[in-house]
């Protein structure tokens, strides 16, 4: 078994997209990337991701800035405030820190951003351009693109292989079997609404799982065939006395009998995680790298 | 094995298309659907599918307006008409019949077609509400939408079921397998780099096939499992000198080898083809409803 680790991946790629910032300013100084997040309220787990976020923005070489709204704001003062950031040529790319609050409407306001700057890669016509095959997404969702990286990076063959996607998300498991299938792979997807038999017999045939449910041992050895490929997509929080938060952080992989059967497996965490903070500041710097021509 | 009669039921649904256009003019007589079909060069092929939808409009009293364009016409002069129609009140669905020439961006002009008008479902922003778990999309491409509306009459059960589409175009197969996952199916899609295993393992597996690769004998008896239902959206013309037209219009499936095998069956011609006609239709009265507010 290999361990894919996508720690040691993302910060490789982290360094190659700090040197790539540095090589640009070199020969045009006035190159300025900058990514603006939007955040609704206080959610702790929200402003521990938009936290990570700025800090990983400040260590390539990106700006990060955030602005903060409370959770009574109006619907129309946060779209009025996403033109502005569209028609700011400054700004490179917008971040809506989700969940919003109820009475705001996500896909309203994940539209309201410019597929351009839309470095969540969430709108509607960047979702269209990742499901119609004659076209191609100016952003790629980070979850998926993290996972489609790590996949290269570890020289996982896709076309023609037979690939589980396990939840159907419109963040994760919606795009990520489009983008497996447009590479080539025979996708099938496995949802709330399959039946046990369904989930055991697709699994049991997969030589690639990704699995984004949000169930601690929902992908078992039981239900794998030996040599699989599993991308563990899931955090979920069990309770754990020894740590001090009295909880830990596991997927949706039941890592430790499964690692005796797979090929090749992320853990969790440093699997998935770390290479979607990462694709934030991808997609970003592709924007700015379209936006200034270079 | 039942046979499932495409050109009966699209018939039924057409007379109630047209019982239901007539209620509505008794109380409001200034209901006047309309449907404007653009149409680029003279494409034998595009000129028959045409005037079969303007047959039918007329059959059911929807208004249907044929602007013809040569295949010299310029990109610009297209898109500003469509903005033109878009924005007249007295049009309720828009039509571009597909393909356009060469030099005609066909993804441009799909998308100039308003939201609400695109009574083919293949503007970016349907298919994005097609794609998108958490979106309604305001229409549904008609070869899929008659599709599901033939299962439903045949009261053939899709949640839970293990579904096979054979084919990932944008028209077709992208949108047909995303909607019958969204009814709870769980669907694989095997497309041009699956590989002849995968064929044979997914369809042989499969509850509900549908079939739209364009390839004659693509599916056979050998390939299925005995009560499987077979959708054959097909369209390949075969020589046959019994014919005065020296051919005929076979679809993707074995026939007369599946109809032994499976529970129920479309036909080509006869099963799929008169259902997408009328599901123009059906697409423009719910779009002139919504203009209408009835």
């Amino acid at each position: 078994m290999t361990l894919i680790n996508g720690k040691a991946i993302s910060t490789e790629l982290r360094q190659s997209i700090k040197d790539e910032i540095f090589e640009i300013k070199k020969s045009h100084p006035d190159f300025l990337p900058k990514l603006v997040i939007v955040q609704v309220g206080e959610r702790p787990d929200s402003s521990t991701y938009v936290r990570m976020k700025l800090k990983s923005c400040k260590e390539v070489g990106i700006e990060g800035e955030l602005l903060k709204f409370n959770s009574e704001v109006g619907q129309d003062e946060l779209v009025e405030k996403l033109h502005q950031l569209n028609d700011d040529t400054s700004v490179h790319g917008i971040l809506v820190q989700l969940p919003l609050p109820g009475h705001i409407d996500e896909e309203l306001i994940t539209n309201s951003v410019k597929q351009s700057k839309d470095v969540d890669g969430f709108s509607q016509l960047n979702m269209a351009a990742i499901f119609k095959r004659s076209a191609v997404p100016l952003q790629i969702p980070c979850t998926p693109k993290g996972i489609l990286f790590m996949l290269d990076h570890e020289k996982v063959q896709i076309q023609g292989r037979t690939v589980v996607v396990c939840g159907r998300s419109d963040i994760v498991g919606g795009p990520m079997a489009k983008l497996l299938e447009k590479r080539g792979a025979t996708v099938t997807i496995i949802h709330s609404k399959s039946t046990p038999e369904q989930k055991r017999f697709f699994l049991s045939h997969a030589d690639i799982i990704v699995s984004a449910v949000g169930r601690v041992n929902f992908v078992t050895a039981d239900d794998v065939r030996p040599g699989v490929v599993i991308i563990d997509v899931g955090t979920n929080f069990v309770p754990d006395s020894t740590k001090k938060s009295g909880h830990r952080l596991v997927g949706d992989v039941d890592f430790d009998s499964c690692k005796e059967k797979a090929s090749k497996i992320t853990p969790v965490p440093g699997g998935v995680g770390p290479m979607t903070v990462v694709m934030v500041l991808h997609n970003l710097i592709e924007a700015a790298k379209r936006e200034y021509s270079y």
